[in-house]
């Protein structure tokens, strides 16, 4: 599926103006990526028997919010990051400026991306735009941020490093499952949607604390100072062997919520286990 | 009917976690300015005979946009401008990193005001998110802002100057217009709403480039030499004589449109000739 969601994203794509913007815009969209945010709603629509292929147009909603706010959080005034995925960051290969406006783009045509569905019901879409505004916006993601920008060189609790966590990852992931749900019309089941994204975005982010301690820089992709030099992490917090202890907490929760969504031979636990088993 | 758009804002901050960017946010959105964006959709929906008050919430969504973009537009990536409305710029009062971040918040919460609204139905919520999407986004406003950031000590033509000003100004303009319409189902004036707002917006920027050029900067609120000093503006380009007659030109066309939509005595109207006879 991760071809369809590159070919929609190409779509998009070519419907901006050429310029620096549109250029910009491609090398963030297209720097690779496992698209996991897409590919999870998609997965969860096959698993109520509809045809996810219908859906990828708004799926890339997700690629395009996720996508954003990478580009934001690498600019200088934010984590100030010169390297992902091996490449030069947006605002090193085309200046902070259009960085910025790329993200603004990004951010704006996420919610176009779902009003422009022609199979989703009003009633789908506003569910959807909702639930991604309530889970990105000054309340979610964006707070999250807030807290991580303030949490530099800081001593935290680990209290406040989960609410982070929470608030940076674990929402997005949460609207994605959420998406699915909502556009198969299994609004029943929204809660427990929400609960996995939960534990799966706290697992995935602890998951990348412990890695970052113990894998190279090139395996990584990222410049590994970048990172670890100055904020708080899991490890930093409470140790390695705490942090393993948590990281298999949040592995027995998403255990118990696949059983709890009868998903255990679903394409969407086997994303989640190929997410457990990575390396970077 | 501004004290109830205040109002409204400070209703939507107060639902802000008290953190430091709650703080920038109300700094941001609190520091005055006409709030002609909403106020533009709530005297439509008040010509169209429905009760405006019922809409505030929806129509501060156009405001918390705007005032993102106005964010955004001053950071030192952007147009580095130091003073707005008399105040320092908000990446000056607390940091380039929170700036950027109260305006990702805000655009993001634009949507979320609008799917909030109680009496919109979905059809007309998911209408006016298209709208504001499509005229803000990397295709709108956006890409307005990059025209105007590659246009920096550059020659331009006016034609590009009068695509700049489209982006930039008058595609949020029509947004409130239509946004008016359409919370009053009058959908089938949408085009003639839309057409008022471009010539609106264009003759309000080349407004602004006269201004610019006669009036000190204490009248303006901000430092002369930040706007002036590299970008083109209509008078840089034709002159102040032509500059005039272009603007006449579309004060006649904002006549043609009023008369079209019949609202030659609507506080709409009102509000158009406060803004031809403003100094600043």
């Amino acid at each position: 599926m991760i071809k369809e969601i590159v070919n929609a994203l190409e779509h998009y794509l070519s419907t901006l103006e050429n310029s620096r913007l549109k250029d910009a815009t491609e090398y963030a969209l297209l720097a690779g990526g496992k698209r996991i945010r897409p590919l999870l709603m998609l997965q969860v629509i096959e698993h109520y028997k509809l045809n996810p292929l219908n859906y990828v147009d708004a799926a890339i909603s997700l690629e395009l919010l996720h996508t954003y706010s990478l580009v934001h959080d690498d600019l200088p005034a934010m984590d100030d990051d010169t390297l992902r995925r091996g490449k030069p960051t947006l605002h090193i290969a085309f200046g902070e400026g259009l960085a910025i406006l790329v993200g603004d783009g990004l951010l704006t045509d996420s919610f176009k991306q779902i009003t422009n569905h022609p199979l989703l019901t009003d009633t789908q879409k506003i569910k959807m735009i909702d639930v991604l505004s309530s889970k990105t916006g000054s309340k979610g993601m964006v707070y999250g941020q807030v807290l991580d920008l303030a949490s530099e060189k800081q001593s935290i609790s680990i209290e406040l490093l989960d609410q982070m966590y929470l608030f940076k990852t674990a929402y997005l992931l949460q609207a994605s499952l959420m998406f699915g749900a909502i556009a198969s019309n299994q609004i029943e089941t929204l809660n427990l949607w929400e609960k996995l994204g939960y534990h799966l975005g706290i697992y995935f982010q602890i998951q990348d604390d412990i890695l970052e301690h113990t894998s190279s820089p090139e395996v990584l992709g990222k410049s590994k100072t970048d990172d670890i030099r100055e904020k708080p992490t899991y490890v930093s917090l409470i140790g390695l062997a705490e942090s393993h202890k948590t990281l298999n907490y949040h592995e027995h929760q998403i255990e118990h919520y696949i059983h709890e969504l009868n998903i255990e031979h679903s394409t969407i636990t086997q994303s989640i286990n190929e997410i457990k088993k990575r390396k970077a």
